[in-house]
């Protein structure tokens, strides 16, 4: 007999059917056993009513997999909803211990390294799972945004030869006889790829060898880069994040909705035109707010939070365009803004008070670049096949990175990144 | 004025229109300049008429990015589509020397190594860009097909704590005090996940220190695994596997349509129940055609190429199961044959002669895994971790693994993965 999934059990009212999932729970009731099944859908009660059954089942600990065959039979209880009757339960796999805490429980209350540590069992828990079928369905809407605007999916390596693009904070790898480098983006390469498909996205792992301790650090994480090439300025490319961000919260709304109703997410809404500020300008309203503050190359935590409260009060958005970086904080390889010597046109997107995108138009003509490089003091020599793509003609160009755990815990309210990733990685934990 | 593509430009005829893309090539006939300009959808001409204009265009070298207005007029030879009159063409960057190879021919038959040194170059000529269009919509179709059958996606960390997997074959990471390693699959992840989600699926790369240096090895590749619970047996897991590769062919021809006919390329018919083999019938057949063999563990290449034309030939399918494969030659997780003893439940799916997927069940009980790792003298303690799923009830369950670069290389017909990878990691190359 065919398995049929919890959430259909009402469908099938009279018949013999046969579920299969995890032994959530087993109530005893006035002689009466009620064993509660979890399968991927949600769960189902089978009713026994054999002493020497309820006692066998009792024996088995939660998290024990079962195959269970009954009739389904209308809620003896009168709430809406089909449950198991007479039912029939084989073990195929019995849990070897009693779990470490109680999954059938409305919430998970555990310290983090717990949570972590017992990660593959952890997740199981409802509120976990949703956190991760939100994830899942941000991503789809990321690609499906971006595809319906012409956008071409990438892979680009993730060992690369040089520590090119930010210095220290990269981890080397052992690559036969020689050193390789995990990839702290696929910056370089997207920005190449432009020259071939002229709009192009990639969602992949990238590495940061930062020794931060912190909630909002993590040493590898999931980056959804785009970049798009026969842009007028940055600006181009902030219509199309907003676009893509419409798409990403769409999905999660359509394919997640459940998810998101069990977590009590206060999804954003997003206005027509997201508001922004100039870095400058974002600058005088922190000084005024502040007045310790001097001049500032960058935006602290801190003055993010500030920043987001004030474009929640002044135009209701939960999102906030920080435009104009000072080049000083920005990568070589960022456009400068002639209007504002010292500026660029980089971008931050605030969402509610904290980074959430990272972009900008990028330099495009080969001359830019090698003088860019010189007044850096860069070597100019490990860039070559970089390099090689603005010799041959590139057209003006930008792009932006969503990191995907950050946004889903700005979504959903939570504030340690490691709670958004299905297996962290940072200074210390390398497991599971 | 806005741009438009090439591909449009007939819709507007008698229009003024700009478009924006590479100079392919300018070629001068009888006072005339046509100039052939190449966006991301293909290519249109541009009539000069200016003596000077002329002159002035032909000092550009090739790959110069420019933007071109004009009135949309039919084209002057005839033949059906439009082109550009009285252009007005503006430089957007230069390209900085000739190219060294010509893109606007319909080939480009250069050497390995100058391809792939040139890959930012190179990757722009409509062929190359072909592969990995046709690359994208076959991960796009991959994606979809699981999400129709309820998978859902996973983002699992590539850095790992041991080289559990597979020994050797593995790439050192120095991680802050310690070491790391690259993860070599999804594969412990992915079963853990069925424990959470039953249907699991991910599209990553993955690392393999193997010192090959043959045209059927990367270092790194791209994975496409699926992993899925509550199955009865293997065969359930070939069925999944037999429906994504339907949707990936369908999503290629569909979203790639153009780049398959460039190409050339001849889209394999997928039969609606494919051909299988037991490893031991495989066996027999290969010992019959080649009297010299004796008993093996495993299929050489040439095994596998002369199954492919046994499959061709009697069956007429370009896909072929070998199932049954030694417990020897299958790692300790995989699910034993119990009517074969010596044997798996572990599959490879032949495409055109070569594997292209290797699949199959996996243990479920907790005992069973310790027993496997004991027979095979291998110290359970880094599996903790792993191991904690199946201690708290795993489900029967099984997958796959799809190599992207394989997959598309023998739909193309392509012998080197090289030239199926964007940017191929190899024994001496990390660049570009």
């Amino acid at each position: 007999m065919n398995r049929i999934l919890t959430v259909d059990l009402a469908e099938h009212l009279g018949e013999e059917v046969t579920l299969q999932g995890w032994l959530d729970q087993l109530r005893r009731l006035r002689g009466l056993g009620f064993l509660i099944l979890r399968d991927r859908s949600g769960t189902a009660q089978a009713v026994l009513r054999e002493p020497e059954e309820i006692e066998r089942l009792a024996e088995l600990h939660h998290e024990s997999v079962l195959e269970v065959r009954g009739r389904v039979a209308p809620r003896g209880d009168g709430r809406p909803g089909a449950e198991l009757h007479d039912p029939q339960v084989e073990v195929l796999a019995a849990s070897q211990a009693p779990p470490p805490f109680d999954l059938f429980r409305p919430t998970l209350d555990l310290p983090l390294p717990t949570l972590l540590d017992y990660a593959p069992l952890a997740l199981r828990h409802p509120r976990r799972k949703a956190v991760f079928e939100i994830s899942a369905a941000a991503v789809e809407g990321f690609r499906a945004s971006l595809r319906r605007l012409g956008f071409v999916e990438i892979q680009t390596p993730k060992l690369v030869s040089s520590a090119t693009e930010g210095g220290a904070n990269v981890f080397p790898v052992g690559y036969f006889d020689r050193t390789a480098y995990l990839a702290q983006s696929p910056q370089f390469y997207k920005q190449i790829m432009v020259g071939v498909f002229e709009r192009v996205f990639e969602v992949g792992p990238v590495f940061r060898a930062e020794p931060h301790d912190t909630p909002r650090h993590l040493n590898e994480y999931v980056s959804l880069d785009a970049e798009v090439g026969f842009i007028r300025d940055h600006r181009d490319v902030m219509d199309i994040l907003r676009s893509v961000l419409d798409g990403m919260l769409r999905s999660v709304q359509d394919s997640a909705g459940d998810a998101v109703a069990l977590l009590g997410a206060d999804l954003p809404t997003l206005p027509d035109r997201l508001p922004h500020l100039h870095f400058k300008d974002a600058q005088d309203l922190l000084q005024a707010s502040r007045p310790e503050g001097g001049e500032e190359h960058d935006l602290r935590p801190a003055d993010e939070l500030w920043l987001g409260q004030w474009a929640k009060e002044e135009t209701g958005s939960d999102f906030l365009f920080i435009e104009g970086y000072p080049a000083v904080s920005r990568p070589f390889y960022t456009h400068p803004d002639p209007e504002w010597p010292g500026h660029t046109r980089g971008f931050d997107l605030l969402f509610r008070g904290v980074e959430l995108v990272t972009g900008g138009q990028r330099l495009h003509l080969y001359g830019d670049y090698l003088k860019a490089l010189a007044s850096r003091d860069i070597d100019p020599s490990p860039f070559a096949s970089y390099l090689q793509a603005f010799r041959y003609g590139m057209p003006p160009h930008g792009g932006f990175a969503i990191g995907l755990e950050r946004f889903v815990a700005r979504l959903l309210g939570i504030q340690n990144l490691r709670e958004t990733t299905l297996f962290p990685r940072d200074l210390t934990r390398l497991e599971p």
